[in-house]
């Protein structure tokens, strides 16, 4: 018989290594789309990732000074960056982690499913990618699970294109109506709608791209959920590069580039002023690296 | 005998002009200094400045409508921007604005001098330029006076430098240590002590630049008070240039300008992160061009 607590355990290793094992499936087929070269980037060196580990500083603090920091499990876990600056790719990240401990007192009273003595486990992946030409679009993928009073999914993805294409767009959006509505029913149009209240700029009155899905809180069944997340990630795996391939070899102009330039200037606004994750990651001395990896190479205002 | 009223509208007038004057004498020195043509940007057009005035919403709201929004006086002002993209100065922006109305609650409570109504004007000038040349620091200067339960005066100038250069910063420095110390013993060491703390990027736990000073609620003698801010604005006017000619025509390096692009970088972190005057613009909806004014033409992560 297999108790509440040992369940719990199996979950956490079954999604960390869910997302491990996708983070290297995306690296691979990222740099597989290096290979492309247009006449834009043909002098260029096709990029390859590389791979950064990294500590939760109170988990460092721990292991320095042999010391818990009085929470019971203490605070620690962390994650590893995969960053490659390439030719088809300017810059794309990947990141996994897997942290636990104690949420911040603030902190505890915004998140719905926080435990009463605020302790978590959570684990996940996040990819940004902005291309180099402004035909191909950036997009921003992300799933999680979190254990806290009881177990929850997240995530979502989203295209940022420079130009406005319904054929792409639908393309990524149809990759994900079909996981959502196999799953449930109607999951898609409120994910849909999620995505566009959250990627708001609201002080330039736009959205950040094209949209996406968006969903928080997902806790219905944990195997269907589990399943869900696991579509959307092969969902993901398999429509960006196409996307790329579609478009990565299209000529572009200095104008187009221009074009780029300011919509990832929006895209550092959104990300430094609004995005929870970013400005959560900041106010609690995550890595600086970690959590602005999503910052576009270069931005223009 | 002048009344108390007739003397804040006087203060109002007087200090608004200051600040109209003072833009007028710095957009000229600025465009002066763009006839600097060094080797990297000899092929380049001189720059001159683009003016563009704004209303503020509430009150266009009024205008179109011809209805007060209940608060007395209303809510109203405006401000020009003057916005040069040039050679020597990549970007560099000189606004005035004055603007009047009541205090949203929320920041009723903040601001220490906030009349029991929340009812305010307030008037000022604010300077930010990004040089093309990575030798050429960055720079921000801004001064402004406030009325509500009382009258106040704040603002200040910091240096954001690509290099360590000592006799640069000294020079900086030491034009408002000059102003400072003529005006109150001990003033410039609080002031730039302010100025650190308040331009620190603690995600990356380094300070923005290479400081300057900083101050706020400054209400001792208002003569006394507005004399130290026109002081300030001379200086100003004095030392950037100086700055810029010592160092527009020295050679650099792609190497150096990298170092600017990510040193740009931090620059509009700090802005849209931290800094108080951005994020309260942008989260009233202010005009968002006048108020991102201050980011880097172009920045890299």
């Amino acid at each position: 018989m297999t108790t509440l607590c040992q369940q719990d355990a199996e979950r956490r290793e079954q999604t960390a290594q869910w997302f491990q094992g996708l983070r290297d499936r995306l690296c691979k087929a990222f740099e597989t789309l290096e290979d492309i070269a247009s006449d834009e980037i043909a002098e260029e060196v096709a990029g390859t990732f590389c791979k950064k580990k990294w500590q939760r500083e109170d988990a460092k603090a721990r292991n320095d000074n042999d010391n818990d920091n009085g929470n019971g499990g203490g605070d620690g876990g962390g994650g590893e960056m995969a960053l490659m600056r390439g030719r088809v790719f300017e810059k794309v990240g990947v990141n996994v982690s897997t942290v636990y401990g104690t949420f911040a007192p603030a902190l505890q009273r915004e998140v719905k499913g926080a435990s009463l003595d605020g302790t978590f486990w959570a684990s996940g992946i996040s990819v940004v990618a902005h291309p180099r030409s402004p035909r191909v679009p950036a997009v921003h993928f992300n799933t999680r699970y979190i254990q806290s009073a009881h177990g929850w999914f997240g995530g979502g993805g989203d295209l940022t294109p420079n130009e406005d294409d319904p054929a792409m767009r639908d393309l990524f959006h149809d990759a994900f109506r079909r996981v959502c509505e196999q799953h449930k029913q109607g999951r898609y149009e409120a994910y849909a709608k999620a995505c566009d209240d959250y990627f708001t700029i609201s002080h330039r009155n736009r959205v950040r791209g094209a949209g996406g899905i968006f969903f928080d809180n997902l806790n219905e069944d944990w195997q269907r959920d589990f399943d869900f997340v696991r579509d959307l990630g092969e969902a993901f795996l398999e429509v960006f590069p196409k996307i790329v391939r579609a478009r990565a070899r299209l000529p572009w102009s200095e104008a187009q580039r221009a074009q780029q330039l300011r919509v990832r200037g929006y895209y550092a606004e959104f990300n430094l002023v609004y995005d929870r994750g970013t400005r959560f990651g900041l106010l609690t001395n995550a890595n600086p690296d970690a959590v602005l990896m999503s910052l576009p190479p270069l931005a223009a205002w």
